[in-house]
């Protein structure tokens, strides 16, 4: 799948794959993730459309990160001609704006936006083009992150047994990919189980149809079905990513993460997550979990649930306490902070 | 909510309200469950079309128990005017099909389906209506059984505080009704959450309406969300009904209940479950758990939410063990099998 009547020159392979977010031609295209594996794409022509698609979830997981780097790209272009000290305010304007496109990960985001304005007033004070400089990086980080989370797939799939089962939770983009790259070298034989994860059936969309398109067998149950499973089929590892693992080592990931942990504590089933450790967050009090739109929760493709009078109510993450964590899969080995 | 153009003269209050079952005229109109609050009959007019109603899941909870019964009118009114060995040998045919309609609840439909053909039996025997006999058995045990539901109710409502918050799982149709009269008569604030319940979003659809229609506040929550709501709101008791109670104090309840009650307990909830002990099954062993049409986890109102080769699995019912249970909830008081 590539992006269509697109030039997607540099563009690294799992990202032509992924199609998470990509400059050209002073717009920002974002394959719409709330809807895949229907095909639609999301075109910015502002950093405010990115931060935007970014809040609305069009893009989700890896993609907030591109994504706030190719909008800095848009942002340079839109300044570009500007008198300097122009074009640095609007920079740091729209760095400001990207990085705080959604409150759970702005650390990672905000530091991100600052890394592409760095790169445009460096290519300024030089008097080159800021809008090469900033795609050069967002494509350089984007590289980068994907060798990072090829080898924290490596480590990943060395905990997956010769043969067996894997349950995910909302485990998408690239990790997912480089996983299956892995388990495709290291020739195991693996099958997956993946919850839908309503609302935005993230799982059932984009988990599995990942380990499907790259030849995998393909489980999908919903939510509620993750003990049952546990109960009836041999599962042999739980896994996920995450969205913070705090410096102490609890995990806020996709709601429903940490009622899957305690079902495979209770069944003996090991939990490995893959991620970075962060800095920002020593522990959970510091990381805000978003309340997302209610109405989401009441409706599935616009077809309203219940009754007009009932409400509802959108966490979009929970947190898991380090105790249920066998282990943080990072880019350096598996590692336990908090035993 | 009265059945339409039906005469429903001795019908209990309730069952007017929840219309799951009731023959008249030669039918049996069964309201269909797996679509409200979106109004739809299912008319049946042979025992056959009933069991079939049964196994598709048009009511659930409760509403086979009297839906079997409904069904047993059916074959009487159908074998009237023939030899009695004729119809005795056709209703003990409609009784056996009834009787094993839905395998995990296959011990009390199969009572149920016993008691009617008795009724037939004793009416022919003494060359009365088999139909009018059958009619008043299924109705008295209706009422027996709303008599029944309302002293749980009354001991289920003890648990709660004189204000608080309360959590459901797929909790439906008569006890719902009698819980929330309850709670009106104690003069309790209650307010409670529901997880949607996929696949057939029963929590959604029924639990959270039954209670905004009884005029109590309710927030809708999706299946993967329960720990999460433990976290962030004080919740004072989970509770469910269950589709099997073992004699060692196991709950056979819709799937997802074991994983809210393990998410109850490391929060330290309270789990209360409402029913009968089951006197057919002394353990889970001897319990099927159904598994029902894959097809129905992989979409949504016929919508498909992942790509073509990926398979989905939908076990009916989890298993949850006696030692995450506060309270078994029976018409005389609560118990603690298993303990």
């Amino acid at each position: 799948m590539h992006l269509p009547e697109m030039n997607d020159k540099g563009m690294p392979e799992l990202l032509r794959f992924e199609n998470i977010a990509w400059y050209e031609d002073g717009a920002v295209r974002i394959l719409d993730r709330r809807i895949y594996p229907e095909i639609r794409y999301e075109i910015c022509r502002t950093p405010e459309e990115v931060a935007l698609a970014i809040r609305n979830m069009v893009t989700q997981s890896g993609g907030p990160l591109l994504a706030v780097q190719m909008g800095m790209v848009l942002a340079a272009k839109a300044a570009a001609g500007k008198p300097e000290a122009e074009q640095i305010k609007e920079l740091e304007g729209a760095a400001a704006m990207l990085g705080q496109a959604r409150p759970t990960t702005s650390a990672a985001l905000g530091k991100l936006a600052e890394k592409s304005l760095k790169a445009a007033k460096d290519a300024l004070s030089r008097g080159t083009s800021a809008v090469d400089a900033v795609f050069a990086d967002a494509l350089e980080e984007a590289n980068a992150r994907y060798a990072r989370i090829g080898k924290m797939a490596q480590y990943l799939v060395e905990t997956f047994p010769a043969s067996g089962t894997v349950m995910t939770q909302c485990f998408a983009e690239t990790i997912v990919g480089k996983m299956c790259l892995e388990i495709r070298n290291t020739k195991k034989d693996i099958r997956f189980f993946c919850p839908e994860t309503r609302p935005y059936l993230q799982g059932a969309r984009l988990t599995a149809s990942v380990i499907s398109d790259l030849g995998f067998p393909v489980t999908v149950i919903t939510d509620n079905m993750p003990a049952a499973i546990f109960r009836k089929e041999s599962v042999d590892v739980f896994t996920s990513a995450a969205d913070v693992i705090t410096g102490d080592g609890h995990v806020i990931n996709k709601v429903g993460t940490f009622q899957i942990a305690l079902a495979a504590r209770w069944f003996n089933v090991p939990y490995y997550v893959s991620g970075e450790i962060s800095r920002t967050h020593a522990t959970a009090e510091s990381v805000t979990i978003e309340m997302r739109d209610p109405d989401d929760v009441l409706r599935f493709r616009g077809i309203r649930t219940t009754k007009p009078a009932v409400k509802g109510l959108y966490p979009a993450f929970d947190v898991t306490p380090p105790e249920f964590v066998t282990g943080i899969v990072t880019e350096n080995g598996i590692v336990r902070p908090g035993h």
